[in-house]
Order: C-alpha cells, then structure tokens, then sequence
C-alpha cells in the first residue's frame, strides 16, 4: 500500500508523531541525577487524568491487563472473594485474571451489550452480609461490546448496601478519552495502558489506587514480587525504579501527559464525543444495528457493529484492511464474525474519521451488505461540520 | 488537532514512514570507501524513472527548480535564444528563469488551462529557418492548472519541423507518478525534485540528460559553478560529489528508488490515475468546474477546481486546513481567490482520498457552496471499489 | 553537554541506530494477518541465541526481572522449596523474589566478588534426601560485582547429587554477550531482558525453558494471570499474544536478533572478551582492585572496581558524568561508594572502550586518585590493537 | 561494527540527536499560514550566529559552496574583477569558482599552511589604482590545511589601501564555531553551510550580505534565476520561499539555533579552544608536525597532521575507519598521502576526543609510525582536565 494504515481499532490506536519523536533517543542512566525530577513529574501528572489528588498512580512496563494482577494482589489476601460483573470479553477475562490469581470469584452475568448493573451488584452485596466480597470488579467501557458503564452509580450501589467493598475498574479503553473520576465515583483502583487514549504504543501498564487501597498494600498477603507495590513505591519515593523502567515510553509518556494537559481533559471528553457521534449516525445510515443495547449506554471510544446475518464480518474486516488499508476490530468470542468493531479514539481528526467511513462503506458494499454508498459518510460528515469548533480569525 | 495533516497539496507530498526512517540517521563520511557503490547505485536507477537508458541522472543538493538553471547553463551559449511555452505559474516561472539566466526567450502564450500546443510549436520553429532557437521549454504537467501535456507530440513538432532545437521538460509534478519517457520522447533534458512523485521531503533536484544534450556540457559557454556539470560528472564518475552531498535525503532517494522499482512505474501510473478518477468524480458531483479546458489533459497528479463566484477559494482553503487538518493548493497568480487545488499524488491510500475529499466537502459547505454533502465522496468511492484491484486469497 | 553520553553502564546499554529505527514506527494491527509469521520467527530465532533447539522462548512486555517471576509461578507449587545462591545484589534480589512470591527458600552465600559454588550446591542437594528442592537459582554473571558463574559446573553438581532438581539461570547481564547455552549446560529456566546484550531499550522480558520445565507449566499450582504461560503459548501458537504486545520493541528485538544472527555468538563473545580484557588491563594499570575475587571468574561484561580508601566511588562517578558524559555503573547495596562499574557490552566500538577509560581516568586523578595518565588507556589500547581482527584488503 | 562511527571529520560532523528528531518529522504545507513566523524567527536568529545586525542572512536549499556562486553573482557585474587569496584546497576551489562564473580573478597564491597575507592584499589593492577589482575574495579557515587566518587584519589592509573593495569571506569551517563577527570586521558576504558548526547534515547553504553588498543586489548584471536574491528576498519578506524549501532542515536549523543561542557563541568558541588543544598536545606528543606553518594561526575546528616519511595517510585512514571506526579526513590535492585532518568542531565530547585521539594512536602505530601508544591521549587529558570547567554543585 503507498499511503498509511488508518488504524480504526481500539487500540493501538494512532501515536502521533511528536510521541514517537519523544520515544526515538538513545537511552540515559536510569540513576543518573536528572531522572528522579522526571519521575516524580510524570507520577504526578498522571493523577490527574485518572481524576484524583488522594490516591497514588503507578507505572509498569507491562501491558495494562497486568494492571488487573497489579490491583489484585496488592489489595488481598491468599483467597479473598470478589464480585465481578461479565458483560463482554474483557470483562469476562478481568474475572478470569482474578480466579487464576487464586481468589474466589463470584460472578454476576449480563448479557453482552449491556452495561453493569447498579442493582443486581447491590442485591449480590446486601446479600453478603458477612462482607466476605473484598472487591467489585468492573470494566468502566466494555471494548468488546461498545458499552459504557456508569461506576459512580456502581459505587452508589456498594455504598447503598452497606457494603465496605473496594471497587476496582478497568478503564483500559475509556481512561485519557472519557470521563474518569477517581475520587468523585469513590473507584479504589483504575487500570489502564498506554496504548488507547494515552496515544503511546502498547508497553505500559498504569494504575492508581486510592488512599483506602493503599492502604491495603503493607497488609495484603497475597504473594508477588515483580507486581510488589512496596518495592515500586519505595523506589518511586527516591525518583527511581526497582528495575531498569521503559525509558522510550516513559519519555513517550511525558509527552502525552503534556499534550493531554494541554487540551484538558474536557476538550479531550468532547472530542471523542463528536466523533463517536459521527461514527453512530453513520452505522444508522447504513442501517446496520449495534451491539450496544441501548443508547444511554454507547461508548465514545468504540462502535460494535453487527453485520447482517449471512455476512461475515471477518470478509469485510479483510477487504478494508487488504484492499483500503483501514484495519478495523473484530467480534470477540461469541461475537466472532458477527461483528466488526471501530475505534475512534487517540489521535485522529475529522478527515480521518471520514475516510475510514468511507473506506467501510467500501467494504460492507464488497462483502454484500446492501447500502448506499455515501450515506454514511454524508451522515457523519452533517454532523462533524454542524459541531465543529468555530475557527478563530482570520476566518469564522 | 489531535490527529495528522492531509497533505491534499501538490507536493511536497507525504512521505511514507519507512522513507522518513531512510533519513533519519547520523552522518557518514561521504568520502568513506563504502561510499561510491551507494552513489552509483541511485544514479543508475534514477534513470530508468526518467526511461531512459542512453542518458544520464544527476542528483543535487537544490530545489527541482533549480534544475532549470542547471539544465540551461550546461548546454546553452551565452545569449542563446529559446522558446517556451507559457500555460500556467510554473511554465512562466521556467520561461523567467531563462530571460533571468541571460537567453533571449521566445514566447508562445495559451489560455491557463490548456496544454502545450504542438502546432504552435512548430509553427515557430519552422518560422525560425536560422535555427537560433536552441531548445523548447515546457511544462509536462502544469501544475498550476493541472493540464498534462503530450511531450512526445512536442518532439513530432519539433522534427516535422525539420528543426534542431533540444527539448527541456520541467517534469516536477509528473516524472516518477506519471508516464514519462525521455528516451522514446525524445527529451533532451528533464527537471524534477524530491517532493513530489519520489514521495521525500524537498532539498534534491534531480536532472536527466540526453546523449545530444550531454555533448553539449563541454562546449557550453554560459558562465556556471555549483552547476557545472562537468565538474559533477567528473566527481559522480568516481562515485563521490564535489561538495559534501544532502546525506539524508539521499538515503531517502535509495528507499524510495527501492520502493518505485518494486511496485514498478505502470502500477504506479494505474494508482495515480485511479485516484484522478475518483477526485475528479467528486468534483463533478460538486458541480465545479475544472481549470483543465478540456478532459483530454486533465492531469492525474493535481486537480485544479474552480469555487463559484463570490466565494474565494482562500477561505474554503483556510477551513479546510485549520477546521479540517487537510491542506489544500491556492490558485496561484492570475488564479488566485478562484481556484483550489487537490494534489492527489504521491504516497496516498484510497480511504486518505475519501477522508479529504469529505473534509473539502464539509469546508465547501461551511464556505457557502451549495452541494449534496457526501456527493462527492460517494461518486468517488464508487469508482474507487469498482476499480480496487482484486484481493489475493484468502478473499477473492 | 554537546556531544553524546557514553553508557559506559551495564544497561542500559547504548543502543544501535538501526534498532532505534526498526523501533521508530506507527502502531499496527496486532490482529492483522500479516502478525503470525512476525511472531512465529521472532520466537524461534530468540532459541539460537539462547543455545536451544528442545527448549521454547517466550517474550513479555515487562522487566527482565519479571522473569524472575514468569519462571517461578509457571513450574512451582504454592509452598514449594528451593536452593537460591547469593552472592550479589541481583542473586540476593532473585532469591528475595522467590520468597515474596510465597515459596520456601534455602540460601547459600558466598562472599560478594565469588562465584556460585558447584560444591557448596551439591552439597546442599545431597542432604536434601527427601528432594523436597524442585530448584536451584543462581546468577549467570552477578552484575554488581563482575563476576561470571559456571553453570554447567553447576548442572554437574545438581547431578553428581542425583537430585531431580531443576536449574533457573538468570543471564540478564550475559545472554546474548557471553557464552550461553540451555540445552548443553542443563539449564531449565533462563532469564534476561532487552537492554542488555540485545541492545535494545528496556521493556521486554525474555525466558526460555527447557522442555522438563514446559512439562510443569500445566501442573504447576502457583497463582498467575498475566505471567501465566498457559495463555501466552496458547495465543503464541496462533501467532499472537493474549494482550497487545509492544510493538516498537517487538521490531526491535527483529532487528537485534538479525543483526546477533549476522555476526555469529562466537563473534560477539569474542568482541566482548577483548573488550572486557582491555578494560581490565587499564584498571591494573591504574592499580585498583577488581571486586572480583579471582581472575578465572572475571565478567566479560561488566567490571567492578574498588576505588581507594578515602575517596567515595560516587564522587567518581558524579564527575566521569557531569563533567565528561560519561555513565558509570554504581556499587550496590554494601558495595556502595566503595566500587564503580563499568559496563562493557552491547554495542561499543574500541575507540568508544578508550575513550570511555580516558574519562575515566580524568574522573579517578579530579577525584583525588593518583595515577599516571594515560596509563590506563595506554593498556587498553595495546591490547585493542594487537587484538583487532586483521582487516581485509585493500589494508592488511 | 557494533557501536557508532565517530566523525572525527571537519563535516559533516556529529548531529545531535535532537537534531535528528527535530528533522524526522512528516511533510507540512510551505504555503500554510503558520509558515512565516517560523521562516521569520530562522532568518532573525541566523544573524546573529553571523554577528550581524546590520546585514541579512539567506538560507538556500544547497550546499556551502554553492554561496560562493549566491553571493558572486547579485553583487557583481558580467566581467568584473575579484582578488582571491588562494592557500589550500578550498580557498582556490573559491577562486576557480569566480573563474567559472565568468569573472576575472587575481590570484595572490601562499604556501599552503600559511594565513591570508595582509600585507600583499593592501599591496595588491594599492596597484589598482583603478578600483578595477570589486571584491577580495578569502577563506577564513581553510579546512585543507587547518590554518585560520584573520579576517579584521584584511578588511584593515583593504581599508589601509583606500579601496572601495567588498571582502567575501568563506566561514564553512568556522562559522558557528569560531568567533566571527561581520559588522565588526566588515565583511560583505559570509558563507557557510548546514554541515559543520551548525551540526546539521548537508543540503542547507547559508549567506549573510552586509548592508553594502545587499544594496549592489538590484544593480547587479551578472545572470541567475535559482541564485537570485531579488526573488528571494522578495519570498522571504512575506515569510515563503520561492520553491519548496527542504523543510526537515529548516527544523534542524531551527533546532541547532536554539541550541547555539542557548549555548552562547563565547561558550562554543571557547569549548573548540580547548578541544583543539587536546588534540594538538596529542599531535606534539606523537611527534608529527601540523601543516600550519605558525602557532599563531592553528585552527580551532580542524588539525592537519604531516605523516612521516614512507607512510601514507591513506593507509592510516583506512586503518582508523575500518578496524577502529573512526573516521578521519584525508590530505587533500598536493597534501594528498602526506596528511590526514582530525576535524574537532560541533558536537563532540572529552571522552570522544579522547577516544579518537586513542584510536589514531593506534592506526599510526599499525601503520607503522613509530610512538608511545598513550602518550596523546594522556596529553589530551592533561589538558582536558585541567580546563575543564568546575561542576556546579553537589561536587565542586
């Protein structure tokens, strides 16, 4: 292909190109005088995109999933019970990760394209009334399905039922583009990576704890040792790590928290909104129904769409990959082939977002979905010029 | 803006990543042993982009322009007469160029918006029975107006003529996107630079000679230093340059040397034309004019369109650019307020195609031009998936 | 400082232009039909250097230590015993992993500057009649004090008690530098990272295992999720990972593993002898001691020097950095202050060597260490040239 | 090789990595509205690297050389008259140059080794009663044979001689490096390049006229199209170029500026000082004589070194590039086999003079030059040391 992969996933999502600049150097002493300054302010920025001044973040080389044993085992002990709720894939495997990390896991299951439930996670609480459930586990924006969840109205339900549960999210798909509010939902650990709205290749696992999860760390007895919070915060105390840290990434990492706090996460919130609005006006104009059972649930990262029966979604994800460079998500487990998933998140701008529309509309047509070429594009096209910032001058 | 620019221009164009890693690299000593198998190797391959076997290339360290200069000077007496042919900025800048090197410049005037007139052509060299006249100058494809015009009916001008005058060609926005043929033309000189077709950042002229305009090198009298090409052939012969060669950008040119050579100049030319198509599709669906006076010299490099009047194209550029992140070409002198140009060349996908033309269909809108908003992006998707090449298994 | 700083640390070592290239890339789909057969050879050339054709290699995006981790919990039992040998800052660190990670750890110390013991060992293993040890841990090269273990004297002696004990081999400072060899030595579990002798940035562990380790992977009652090698070769057959795996290091580790595959093990161990050989002969030179206790267990990668009572080894290293850009290795632990290091391996070329030692010297005689000057580059050099390679024509 | 090829060349010399990153950027739209500022600010600061308020710098898409030609030709006329000091290689290439374009060069000719003469400048002068000649042509610091002359003396002797002459002053080798000052000296045109005290890579030419030269730019006769500033300066008031300029350079010089004016022209003019005399100490402790006929004019940014009787500076060359990775320059023209050159400008490091000078050392002595290995280094490190500059805190 001449030009350049639209990666219209959702994630690795599209680095822009001072990151990579950021990230492109040879490498320094990792206990060089200079490094502690940077550690201690990319920590520090970093609290605020998780939306807390309480709690405390980290970062691992690690994918973010490993941010789930992170949480984990620095909070409980060898055989601790969790609640977790599976809505999706990632959701189902956040429950899996704490099963096979040795805790007992009770499950509250909805159907895929549903958001976690505020009553049923207060019900299965209420109902445990020996407070044995140490933990909630959830997944804030569920990449499979395309669904959002609302975690304050999760931590509304603990706390109705009297419960003294932490509440754990994996924002891994919402953190740095939607709303996320540690210390306002009353979230005690938030897990994501570096490679979804963080803009940064995959490599980087991040977490933040509230004060009432950290406080769990020195007493916690499950074992670890590379996820050991006690070693990594000592370290980060001094402006070091306990072993030689990412350093492309770090620096990436300096460069997204720069831009991020730059923008400000409002214009970021809104940004992804407008797109994510455009995508949706366009998969109705193709008539094509999502995954998403609801609208009040959508999520403004991802679109799951489901394909007519008889199409296979892994047909047009090839044909937009192989034959209009546009790599798109597929459907996850029972999903698969019945669904094709778009990421519209990081970094990419309105011309992209009408080209990858267009490039699908492409597809669906060679794949035998019956549309009008057109259609979605225009539709998301009224709606991205109808919202977009008015230009300062010299042209308004 | 959160995303990448389209460079939707007419050069320089975007530069594939893997180019742009040929370049960025430390300095070499460009007198090391190692260094004349690598000049001699993108000498070599530089000619047969021009198609040519009997002539020679030559790289510099200047703007394509520049190669006007280096084409006159090696081969012309001081006070030689020459004719050009004026259809747009760039012809009447190459015609400048030689009135300002001290020729004496023949005229031939065409509406901006048509191609080289071969009749006109060799009407006036038959009229010069002194052959004074020394060489033709033209614009292959005038990028100010997006007209290609045919060179080889210029040469059958030139020689139904009886007349032997040499041939330059100023091929800055055709040569290595667009079918050319010094050889079989019969082109004497051929001019173009980095940025355009060969996909790198400006910084190098490139110039290919005839063996006729070769044997003139000697024998020029026009006064010329860093141009001089015998000094540079003399150097080149060994393998080094006379002066301290742009390290980078040649590295560049060996990549994208490597990457034209594998695709091949027909299915390069198939790309460029394909992508035309679909450009010129969508502006029909505007219902825009082009500058192009009749579609046998449309160019598939560059797309000049006319805004209606009362709208300046200025300000549909202007949002195209800082709405949008798609940057678009001005009309240029006597154009300029009325026409905006799509460079449609070099390193570009289909769904980029798509993306800026829905990007110049919302900033037309947000300029006040009425048109159907995803017109043109439909009526270029068609013809884009109509004529995508077919997949390779697993998907036919 | 205006030039470069020289990594004369033992890692993160200096990191070759190319690999920085290989690395300096837009994300891609980690879905995308293309990944496989990138996986699937990255994998298997990683065996090569490993010295295995029986065993099988896995890459995690984490630290080289994680490793550490990664081994343990994938082959052992909650609660299961075994034999750490501590003899440094990192065999003390892996022996204190395994016992946060819950198991039951035996120790034997040596003094620091020793090497792991093969008596001591078979020792141990001989009394553990009921084998209730299911492994040995030991370093392969202790980076804090520059010295290089035999581990196939170690096999020997595991055997000689005919105990069925496996062998977990951390070679972070020396695979991919010194000689290393899984299946000829016995070995079960080898443990390093990226951003030693692969030359790359750190973020990536690398285990490999030998196929009686393999055999415990399913059995093994030891709590994982992400370290759980279960999912990561079950989603490696596939040719995929179970999360989104760094992708610039994973092009990274391409490039590093072409260029190690190039030039042959026996070259690079080779280069890295004569390297260290230099270095050694300027620190006799300057007439300091070597932390290591005799010259048979010299590290080849790294060297740890005594500096002189009275003067701190920090003041040395603060000075060879500030003032000369030059990085040094600090002691560790209860070598602090009274020992620097220097880190010779990866990708250092013998002018790098001298004029790493020339700092060096400045640094020693501006901390107060008397010294002839030049003396110990003088060493150096003599052993770097009459040690270079002959070069071909046209210079013998 | 494994590591880094040091340049130990007079150009292009080590560019600083972020230099590079400032440079590996994609493509953006020349005509956009953001470009002047940019081109405005470039422009603004190069002035002051030339030590002018008075005068106005040009930045062409060339090499250094090619100024010689920019400045020729706007400022005289067809047939004029010019002086040139011819005394190495590149100073006569300079008068071949005027040679070359037309204009009639007196030629003052000086053993290669010695300084720009005054005195026969102001007796040449004063013959020419006439005001015949136009111009003196010099080098200021001839690269060749590593001689620095002094250019306030010969614009004194031009003074002295009541002559109206402009004086061109070819800075290649020292501008950005040694202290230049073109008010205060009165030089008329200074020229240079991007390769050398810039630390960029080839393909930028930058000139700076005097308020006296620029003035004979609409007057001048001689021919030029690409050279002509009429059309460049015109372009550049607006904040454009006339062509497409090479943008990735036009952001390293962007970032070399910021470095330099950070840096301050004394701080760099003083840290080439005391490289210089690391680097001549070696060469006196080795024995072998400079080409520099005295003391007084030894360049700070390039050391030409006589080789003994019997040996060829081509073979110590080949030795340093190919075994030790080091490269030098070589003896040029007449010098050719007799001397090799150590550039010691832009952006080099103690430990790396130190490393060269050790690695030459050992190609001498491979080649068969008799000497003590270590006797240059340490003399370099003597003096390196001792002139240091103090550490600011926490170690004085």
């Amino acid at each position: 292909m001449p030009g350049r992969t639209l990666l219209f996933i959702p994630g690795p999502t599209n680095v822009p190109d001072e990151f990579l600049r950021a990230m492109d150097r040879a490498m320094e002493d990792h206990r060089g005088s200079h490094f502690p300054a940077f550690v201690h302010g990319i920590l520090h920025d970093l609290k605020s995109v998780f939306g807390t001044t309480a709690g405390r973040a980290f970062v691992f080389a690690a994918s973010g999933s490993a941010m789930w044993d992170a949480a984990l085992v620095n909070t409980l002990d060898v055989g601790d019970r969790v609640l977790a709720v599976r809505k999706g894939q990632f959701s189902t495997l956040f429950a899996d990760a704490a099963v096979r990390l040795g805790y007992r896991v009770d499950t509250i299951d909805v159907e895929w394209g549903e958001a976690t439930p505020p009553d049923a996670v207060e019900a299965a609480l209420r109902a445990d009334t020996a407070h044995g459930i140490k933990a909630v586990l959830m997944v804030h924006n569920e990449t499979a399905t395309g669904v959002t969840s609302d975690v304050a109205a999760i931590r509304r339900a603990i706390d109705a039922a009297g419960h003294p549960s932490l509440l754990f999210v994996d924002g891994v798909s919402s953190i740095a583009s939607l709303r996320f509010e540690l210390d306002a939902w009353g979230v005690d650990a938030a897990i994501t990576g570096s490679q979804k709205g963080f803009m940064l290749p995959p490599g980087l696992g991040l977490l933040c704890l509230s004060p009432k999860a950290l406080a769990r760390v020195p007493h916690a007895t499950s074992p670890r040792a590379f996820f050991d919070l006690r070693a990594l915060s000592a370290s980060n105390d001094t402006g070091y790590f306990p072993y030689t840290p990412p350093l492309p990434l770090l620096h990436g990492l300096r460069a997204s928290l720069d831009r991020i706090l730059a923008d400000g996460m409002p214009a970021i919130i809104a940004r992804h909104h407008r797109h994510a609005e455009a995508v949706r006006a366009a998969v109705a104009a193709w008539g094509l129904p999502l995954v998403a059972a609801r609208p009040e649930i959508v999520s403004d990262t991802v679109t799951a769409v489901r394909v007519p029966e008889g199409i296979s979604s892994a047909t047009v994800m090839d044909i937009a990959a192989r034959r209009y460079n546009v790599a798109l998500g597929s459907g996850l487990a029972r999903l698969s082939g019945k669904v094709f998933r778009i990421g519209h998140l990081g970094a990419i701008d309105d011309w992209m977002i009408v080209g990858g529309l267009g490039a699908v509309e492409m597809a669906l047509t060679d794949a035998g979905v019956a549309l009008t070429l057109g259609s979605g594009v225009a539709a998301a096209a009224d709606i991205l010029r109808r919202t977009a910032p008015p230009l300062p001058s010299p042209i308004a």
